[in-house]
């Protein structure tokens, strides 16, 4: 039997998991995937992700892909597998890709959301998407601020300590704050990002919104290249994984 | 002592909540709010609700009173009654009222929100807060109902046959649809609102959207005085009490 390669466009609710990735201490993405999948298509699956989220983060569009010989047409893979997902994990698109094609191996912009809900209490029907602020932000000041972040840089003191990577230059296509009512969204696209940045990114943006450090701070903040630097690493439950768009 | 009578806003994510009213076969809004009340007051306290909410339904600013003799000020209350409620019930605000005055015995407007999600797939994201619809919704021929259910008409076919009210005449002010990217969203504002009212309005404007009937059906509609004439009740999760406006 020959093997095919599909790719999902998977979507999910974080509150209830562990992150993507395999672990002991709970459940995750991965392994919710795993297991539907190799029941529905009846072969082991294992699914390789493109974005390892964390424990709480949300995604609207992260990407994986896997190798089967089941001969089901790679579009009605997604209806099929959602008949099985529970509910808080949904399939948005499947087709078929190239054998060599691998998520981790190729150019990319991705999309992340990281969502404040401003408000003298906290509102219900917002906790779980969004991090709660009831001091005010300077939306001027914090745009300002993420200004200096984008283009190419060393993202080390944006990147959780005790990650392991290559190089931890980045480059930001884009940071922009858009107001949704009481909401404040900070949209960030990027060619990657490291362990937590984007949430180390809103945490300090968050700092300059409230007065505790300046707009031009950022800069200072990219020269010292250590965590140290930057400001606290925001909530996960305020972050989505919104898109991937392969170049 | 004297009494003095408090009026709360009152927030809610109805997931997991059997509705607003007390009820012996599982946990309400009202029965937590009593609880957790008489605890921070030290007294027995009952409150009142101006909209007694279904199963499932949200709320971002239902209105309830009760009365006290703590000497704890209004204002205060809601800071030290959300240190107590569960996170998916937030006071919004509090504040001292006559003592006299009655959310259900004065004249109000009330908005309420149904929201469709329309896609392909269902977001998980988005699937506590809003109805999926997979099928095209024609939103032109939506507002075009819509607008015969403005003013002031007997809603008999818009209420769930068994309700038990003086009359099944309302005035509603406004009927308005707004796309809010996938989302669209039904707000619905009037001076009251029969049982299910609004969930049978969203469930009868979809089957205009997809084709089902004619948006001139309205007229029918109202003057059948039938709840079978209408469409469907549509999904509990989909509504949200938006605001009270006492006037």
């Amino acid at each position: 039997m020959e093997k095919k390669r599909i790719r999902i466009t998977v979507a999910y609710d974080g509150t209830n998991y562990h992150g993507w990735q395999l672990q002991e201490n709970g459940i995750t993405i991965e392994e919710e995937l795993n297991r539907h999948l190799s029941e529905l298509l009846g072969e082991k699956i294992q699914v390789i992700g493109a974005s390892r989220t964390d424990s709480g983060v949300h995604a609207m569009g992260n990407i994986a892909v896997f190798d089967t010989e089941n001969r089901m047409p790679g579009k009605k893979i997604a209806y099929a597998l959602n008949q099985r997902l529970p509910e808080d994990i949904r399939i948005q698109r499947s087709e078929e890709v190239p054998p060599d094609w691998h998520p981790r191996h190729c150019e990319s912009i991705k999309t992340y959301e990281y969502r404040i809900y401003r408000a003298e209490f906290p509102m219900p029907v917002k906790r779980l998407y969004s991090c709660f602020c009831y001091r005010p932000l300077d939306m001027v000041r914090m745009q300002e601020a993420a200004a200096y972040l984008e283009g190419e840089h060393d993202f080390r003191s944006f990147c959780q300590t005790g990650a392991q990577v290559e190089t931890t230059v980045r480059t930001l296509y884009g940071v922009q704050l858009e107001e949704q009512g009481a909401d404040l969204v900070i949209r960030v696209r990027g060619n990657g990002f490291l362990y937590n940045m984007v949430r180390i990114i809103a945490g300090t943006l968050m700092e300059v919104g409230q007065g505790k450090r300046e707009p031009e701070s950022m800069r200072e903040v990219l020269e010292a290249r250590d965590r140290s630097a930057a400001g606290p690493t925001a909530p996960a439950h305020g972050l989505t994984l919104i898109r991937y768009e392969f170049l």
